[in-house]
């Protein structure tokens, strides 16, 4: 491990302004409930200025507006959290596993890795892959025949890339199968997480831009294109030839139709179903609310008969307007 | 790779009609927008005939109200989705990978596996296993004890076949455990995408129809019954004991709920959840729509309202029913 | 397999009463409806009786107020559900797998194993893991270094345990990275599906408590806790630092956004979206209803006007009002 630096150090590295005294000594980083001596904690809002002030941290990271919350060694920075990352870094080597190819991995002759590329055990990696400099595949990670990855990859275990996509057509009352023979191309500094799947394209390559972060479980079927520095939380599936723009986030468990296209800059909240494309950057949301079970029933039975609730009020409208021109 | 062939040969050997010449010699296959000299493209709807107009392919595939949208050479059939399916099945191998057990492949002496099956990396097939004739599993996939497979499957890396289902009884404030006994038998011609897991019965084995086909990230919970040729997209569950018939779609995401059954010939939408029987062949959706987040938070507010916006409309109606009986 | 037993012996060792012939000799548990000679059925509740009425079981396990329903001999017990569970484990081993480490699998030199431990072909065991007597993890699972497992687990294959959480922090229009150096703690008598994904910590250890049974393919997220003897079903994501108390229930699909918590006793209901923390014991519910399309698209697109619709009755009450003011 790396370290321990003092916070005159971290600053001089990393950048920030440091108030109270530059040399404590930090080992490591922690959390503001948790952090003991040693460590360096960061306050990402005033509105845990509690936790701050209980701390055991001997260091704060913290923005301007924060910091005379509390007399602790700090570094005031503009963006705490993500100087809270680049702090973490410094401490913690990048990934948990070496480089090199695991005696217990299978890569094909004809695949090229570049260096300091780590390969973990039950790896199998396919004819003509090209995995691209210090990139690290964690154990159990399939990348099927043709795919590349770029540099700088995290892959973590179980993740698939380069399944066949899913094209069938009906024929009579069965399936034929349609050969994917694109493949995937992934950019430099993408993460991928546990247990993802990323499907090669029916004739095109599925294409994942550069500093994408895909978490767990996520789904990329054939042909799409995720555009750079998207992130993509647990669980999403995106249909086939869909198109995400950059710098999207996409929430935990969203599903994004087939052939639609969402533009840059769009944050697509969790749970949420995008059937037709976005075109203007926001946030779109679609999450049906929880309730206790039994509200939840009362309401819910209605929304089955909303459209003669409308006929309903559209009805007394009517009358209410007959009435009032008889009336009048 | 097999070819090139001849548009004359395409046609001998799959159907159709050619029109213009029959000497184009074709190498591959290519979508309207990409491909070039060689290669043949296909027009499913004439929507796309902008696309059909610039193709740089040397033929196409479409139907016949399409034909006189060009001069290309062309095969004029009645399913041009299909046929091209059978076009590029002709054009490219079944698989990516050779027949026979990969050394990095664990298969239990007491397994059986037919001619000319291929089993990738990292496999693990159980004891007692049966795998049919012409078989492909990806490297990675697992096949628990006891399970059987058809002819002609093609399984994806990542797959589980024939773990525990989830049987646990409640005892006082503990899990009991219920053995699952069963096993998972699936049919011939079946595809199973990348992370799709199986499980096995109870006692009863979980059954998978002929010519089913599952995208990734499945989910058929124990005891489910899957009826011939219905295709399941990626990232859906089905929940114990649950039935569907033969010829259905169920889309991306959809949930069924366990104990309940679903006839022959419906069409589930993306992202519905199937909560009780459906014993009528038909369409059935139950996607929540999104929207702008402020559009969304204001009417998914009033979901929690809604008995009571009904109650109120009631209110008016008795009201105004009692006016129009007074003004009488 | 052990056994026979007669229905003597097996309520000697488990409890209950024996009604009818207590010399009938058990082999297997089956189903009420394909149970035969020498295999124990039981009645989970008195609306199978017709079941009851035709089973070819030669005992049934069953409650006291069924007892009369019919004359086969038979165990009479509180929780015949529970009750059969147990009788099954009697009659079956408790895994597929023997102990011992499989010469496919991966064990890092620094990691514990302890009694009668099983590790699976193609299992990648991390530096550092602990894993408590008793546990069997099948084929290919892959614990990452420093994670801990608890006594008697039961892990399923393609399960990833200490895979990174997704922490990323906006940096300009990039991602930063925030190392994940916390671990797993799983505690005892667990039980993990297929392919289901847990976490590593952020800084401190994700928790999984005693007992706690996870069915397949379920996400959780880094930092996370789940209280003892809760149970999840499959397809369930909880996200990034949920906290869910003991003795819950999961329903499957459901979705547990981060940072919130749930107290003990809470049973979320199948596709559910938990968006706020929970603090009674209940049911809680946010499943959207399916109907057939049509209907379906009628009364959705509803949805995205109810805040016009309920204006829209505000309006009717007021001019109601005015008028019933006006005329009186």
């Amino acid at each position: 491990m790396p370290g321990p630096f003092t916070l005159a150090q971290i600053a001089s590295q990393l950048g920030g302004r440091v108030a109270g005294d530059p040399q404590v000594l930090i080992r490591q980083v922690g959390s503001l409930e948790r952090a003991g001596r040693g460590q360096i904690a960061f306050l990402s809002s005033p509105k845990y200025r509690a936790r701050l002030a209980a701390t055991g941290a001997s260091a704060v990271v913290l923005a301007a507006e924060a910091e005379a919350l509390t007399a602790l060694p700090r570094i005031v920075c503009d963006n705490p959290y993500a100087y809270f990352a680049r702090v973490s870094q410094l401490f913690n080597p990048r990934t948990l596993q070496p480089p090199g190819v695991h005696p217990g991995a299978w890569v094909a002759p004809g695949a090229t890795l570049g260096a300091r590329v780590s390969i973990g055990a039950g790896c199998v990696i396919g004819e003509g892959v090209a995995i691209g400099d210090d990139s690290c595949l964690y154990p159990a990670v399939v990348v099927y025949p043709g795919c590349r990855i770029g540099a700088r990859a995290i892959v973590h275990s179980g993740a698939v890339i380069g399944a066949d996509g899913f094209g069938i057509a009906r024929d009579g009352g069965r399936w034929q199968k349609i050969p994917q023979i694109g493949a995937v191309t992934i950019g430099d500094d993408v993460e991928i997480g546990a247990s993802t799947t990323i499907d090669r394209g029916t004739m095109d390559d599925t294409v994942i831009g550069d500093g994408v972060k895909l978490d767990n479980q996520v789904q990329i079927g054939h042909n799409c294109r995720i555009g750079a520095h998207t992130a993509v939380a647990g669980c999403v599936a995106v249909a086939g030839s869909a198109e995400i723009g950059k710098h999207c986030t996409i929430g935990a468990g969203a599903l994004i139709l087939g052939h639609l296209s969402i533009c840059d800059r769009v944050d697509v909240s969790a749970d949420t179903v995008i059937s037709r494309s976005i075109r203007k950057p926001g946030t779109y949301t679609g999450m049906f609310p929880f309730d206790d079970n039994e509200s939840w029933a009362r309401n819910t039975a209605l929304v089955r008969h909303l459209a003669e609730l409308a006929d309903r009020v559209r009805a007394l409208e009517k009358r209410l307007q007959g009435k009032e021109g008889g009336d009048g």
